[in-house]
C-alpha cells in the first residue's frame, strides 16, 4: 500500500461509473484508513495490475461485531479491462486469504439497482447467494441487496 | 462529550449481560471516535441522567454510503434502570434529531438470539419492523436480525 493508491482508488471506482460522490469518497477513505493504521484498520486490501499498471482492487476484512464473519467491502476493476475474469481472481484471492484467518461467512452488500444487474450476476456466479433486500436503503428506489457464501465450501472443494 | 464517557458506555454496556468483549470495544470504539473527530465521526449520541448519574444511552448516525439512511449503532440501558420507559425515549429523542436532518428511514441491527427477545420486542412496540434475517452472522447460532422504521410515518403523525 502506498499514498498514491488513494487516487488510483478513486479513478477505477469512479470510472465504473456505479457509484455516487460520496460512496467514491468513503472507497477512498478505506484506503486512508488502512495507510493510517496498517492492519490496525481493519481492511485488508489485494490490487490487480497489469503491465505495472493498476486495473482493479478489492478491499475486505473481518467485521468486528462478529465471531468469524467477513465483509467485501468493496470490488471494482477499470471498466475497460472487465469481462476478463479479473474480478474474479480478486475476488478468490480475498477467499483464500479469509479462509486462512479463519473465516466462516462472506458478506457483499450491492445495490438492487437495474443497472448493478451486471454485479448481482457476477456474485451469483462466484458462488454467493441472496439473502436480504432492504428496499429503499442507500436512496429512494435503490434497494440493498446482501449476498454471502458459507466458507465450509471453500475449505472442502466437493470432490 | 467527555472523556469519561468512554468509561461510562463501558460500564452500561458491560452491565446489560448482551454482549461480547469485542462488541463492548466497539462500543466504546465509537466514543472515542466522536471525542477525537467531533461530528465528523458520524456517530451523534444522546445519553440519559437521573440525578446526576448516566444510566443509559443511543448512538447513532447516518450511513455514508446513502442518501438519506441512517443507523442505531448501539442503545443500552443499565439493568436496574429499565422498564421505566427510559430506551424508548432514547429512541424518540434519535428519531427526532434524524427526523431533523431529513432521515428517510432508519435500520437497526440486533441479534436473533433468544436472550434478545425483549430487545426485539421493544424494537417492535416502538413501531420498527423486522426486515431481514442473517443466518449465523454474529457467530454459529447467532443470527441478524435488521429491523426498521419509516421517518415519514414520524413526519405525519395519524390523526
Amino acid at each position: 500500500m502506498q499514498k498514491d493508491d488513494c487516487e488510483t482508488v478513486r479513478q477505477i471506482v469512479a470510472a465504473t461509473g456505479l457509484f455516487r460522490v460520496g460512496e467514491i469518497d468513503v472507497a477512498v477513505e478505506l484506503v486512508q484508513a488502512r495507510l493510517d493504521k496498517g492492519a490496525a484498520s481493519g481492511y485488508e486490501f489485494v490490487f490487480a495490475e497489469q503491465k505495472g499498471e493498476t486495473i482493479g482492487y478489492i478491499c475486505f476484512g473481518k467485521n468486528t461485531l462478529t465471531v468469524s464473519s467477513f465483509d467485501v467491502y468493496w470490488i471494482a476493476v477499470e471498466p475497460s479491462k472487465q469481462g476478463q475474469g479479473i474480478g474474479q481472481l480478486l475476488l478468490e484471492e480475498a477467499e483464500r486469504q479469509i479462509a486462512a484467518a479463519s473465516g466462516a461467512r462472506i458478506y457483499i452488500e450491492t445495490s438492487h439497482r437495474s443497472d448493478y444487474q451486471a454485479t448481482r450476476g457476477f456474485y451469483e456466479r462466484c458462488g454467493y447467494t441472496l439473502a436480504a433486500v432492504l428496499d429503499d436503503f442507500y436512496a429512494p428506489g435503490d434497494s440493498k441487496a446482501t449476498y454471502f457464501k458459507v466458507i465450509d465450501t471453500l475449505a472442502q472443494p466437493s470432490a
